[in-house]
């Protein structure tokens, strides 16, 4: 069942506020995190001025990005007694020319590492949205898919460097929380 | 990155023994459930009496067929303390005669509830074989990918029989134990 067919509507789909249930599997040592958070997807304008900083240190023109948004998380882990956190990010798709489906994703903090980042996303006809981030020491792969318009999963991957190993494995479950 | 391109080789890889993650997510109480298991997937013949007896009940001639299995699975979950389970089950895909990357798979009891069930599987050129299931009361998506030759992942979605909502979704990493 594919709920969303074109890229646009995936990024669209995905702006509001999300009941995230997270658990993470740590392969090596088949050990399992659960952490519960909400998730808020706001629209930028490409004047926000989060959004245009990220677009002139990567020397991105304003007119080639496509629905820039701010992801803000806050939540609570099991992986220590009482542990809260919480964070946010920008988000800036810059679509390939020729190709709608794929382009770069920046963003001003990485999900492996606290450093800026730049990924390759594809969005699929089966409705996935992939993206790969290279990391110094690290690699990420996540996948993100609508399998209800209110119900989106993510599985999210780290790889080695070099892509042979596979270290940490989260899936997420995001249930939309407010009407858009 | 794509590890297993065709679906011969999707099923061929999945042979042998596998440590399994799996985290359960009741969607509607915010729930977890963690279960650690061991899963053997032991390629059978089509003479094998459990395969004749598949092919026999659905009308399948043992020249339609490919790739028969036995899994078994035993481990443990947190749902309750100390509770164990184990089971097997014998499936046999029947790939449609024009298209090999789809078809259909039987079972001996099902992933949902505990009877034959007849599902329709597609392996897609991102490496990820889906397969649906319709049961009387709900039905179940799956999607197993391989992420290294050596670690499997398994997204399990139980949706309402109308397709509408999604009550529980689950993550499995599985990680190979022996050399096949």
């Amino acid at each position: 069942m594919v709920i969303v067919k074109h890229v646009t509507e995936f990024f669209e789909q995905s702006f509001g506020r999300w009941r995230s249930q997270r658990s993470g599997h740590h392969l090596a040592f088949s050990h399992f995190e659960e952490v519960r958070s909400t998730i808020d997807i706001e629209p930028l304008t490409a004047a926000d001025p989060a959004v245009a900083e990220l677009c002139h240190r990567y020397g991105v023109s304003a007119e080639a990005i496509t629905h820039p948004f701010r992801m803000r998380w806050q939540g609570e882990s099991d992986w220590e007694e009482n542990a809260t956190f919480e964070g946010s990010t920008v988000l800036v798709p810059v679509p390939d020319p020729g190709d709608a489906t794929r382009g770069k994703l920046l963003r001003d903090q990485g999900y492996a590492e606290t450093v800026a980042a730049v990924g390759e996303y594809a969005f699929g006809p089966d409705g996935t949205f992939v993206l790969f981030t290279d990391y110094e020491r690290a690699s990420a792969e996540e996948r993100i898919w609508f399998a209800t318009p209110n119900v989106r999963f993510r599985v999210s991957l780290i790889r080695t460097r070099d892509g042979a190993g596979v270290t940490t494995a989260s899936f997420s479950s995001e249930i939309r929380a407010l009407a858009k």
